[in-house]
């Protein structure tokens, strides 16, 4: 079975509009060029109890999980304390990452900063050379910061952990509308139950009508399907396929 | 109480990275302005088990319920049925939609098309004259399109039926980092517990290293706040107050 995954972003600046987030896009987008199914996403508030309950059910139900958001030093920074609840572990002080923070602050530090050493115990510490700061892995939960910059360094220092077995992807772009396309698309899936599609009306466009998505992780099957596909349409419907 | 909203983002394209969604980040601006809570955003794929399990939650645990995607003739448009299996009632086929789609399409009418007359039984179709189409509301469950422009136009002909208490909100942009920042947000919090209180750190920005966000329905208390905070503060770390 390919690996799953789901994201679960804890914010309250997203939920309040200020933030657009733009982690969850690049994670979905990075995790299917690598294979992985991404299920589920969700935004929840910077709220313990909201992050504890995610958690243990993300960790239950998918292979991986990644958290954005809520690491730091400040009341609102609550993501480990909710992780470790759902673990059921508690929240220590891991003396390496004490370390880090002492030769960064040398005689600034203060117990605020030491708050960035507080890990769920048991937690793994996945460092890179690359990488200033280790990134905490709790059995399957990654623990990343919210800030995009940080976020999408360290994923890119852990991604070789993830990769699975490609999905290919063929798209097929027809100049007519979805209500004449739906029968062809039910047929296909009847012929080939296992293809994963997509249909996506664009209403703006003057090239297409309709983006239809054809994926598997067979590439034989897969162009079986749009041979299958191509032969239902009719001659001038189709644009382009890619 | 003020009221709550979720949001359900329907979309395989989503979670396989192919589209990045654009409506809850609108919705959640939108709402914030109309004095309404956001308290969680869910991405889920285009099955009807998922749809109907987190309508049925959703619509429990909130207010309000905003659906987004999986309306239309195809395939793996299932929300309706999600929405209907949610709410424990059969899809039925509205004549007035019926109707709307007959004049619309006249003698190249098909089954397909008459898909999207179909509605939850018992649901509303919320009209208004801007609208070439109602939006179906079933209980506190709106059902609102993926495409961008369609879902704003949707969104907008129903926004006044939202509108709740505003929640006010000022800004502190401030040139210390949240290490140093930390104690005076704790002891702000400790003073006025009803604060809504956000810190966002800014790693690449040369005019301040974190903006924090005070907030509250109740403008007296929310000034007295930000009087509190900026005491507090040594003299140069303030950079302006919006």
């Amino acid at each position: 079975m390919p690996k799953t995954a789901g994201i679960i972003l804890v914010g309250n600046e997203i939920l309040s509009g200020k933030i657009e987030d733009a982690n969850a896009a690049y994670l979905c987008r990075e995790l299917r060029a690598l294979g992985v199914d991404v299920r589920r996403i969700v935004v929840i508030p910077d709220e313990v109890a909201a992050i504890a309950d995610e958690v243990s059910a993300f960790s239950r139900d998918h292979d991986l999980v990644f958290t954005s958001g809520g690491v730091g030093p400040t009341h609102d920074d609550v993501t480990i304390e909710g992780v470790a609840r759902a673990m059921g572990v508690p929240v220590v002080r891991h003396p390496a990452l004490v370390a880090l923070l002492s030769r960064h602050y040398g005689d600034r530090l203060t117990e605020t900063h030491l708050k960035m050493a507080e890990i769920p115990e048991g937690a793994e510490l996945a460092a890179d050379e690359a990488l200033r700061f280790p990134t905490i892995v709790m059995r399957n939960v990654h623990v990343l910061p919210g800030v995009p910059e940080i976020f999408r360094r360290k994923f890119d220092a852990l991604r070789e952990r993830f990769r699975d077995q490609p999905i290919h992807l063929r798209n097929v772009f027809v100049r007519i509308g979805e209500g004449s396309l739906a029968d062809d698309l039910n047929g296909l899936l009847a012929a080939f139950p296992l293809l994963q599609l997509g249909s996506y009306p664009e209403f703006s466009n003057p090239d297409y009508k309709v983006k239809v998505t054809l994926e598997s992780r067979d590439r034989t099957y897969l162009e079986r399907a749009l041979a299958d596909f191509l032969a239902r349409l009719p001659a001038d419907a189709v644009v382009k396929v890619t």
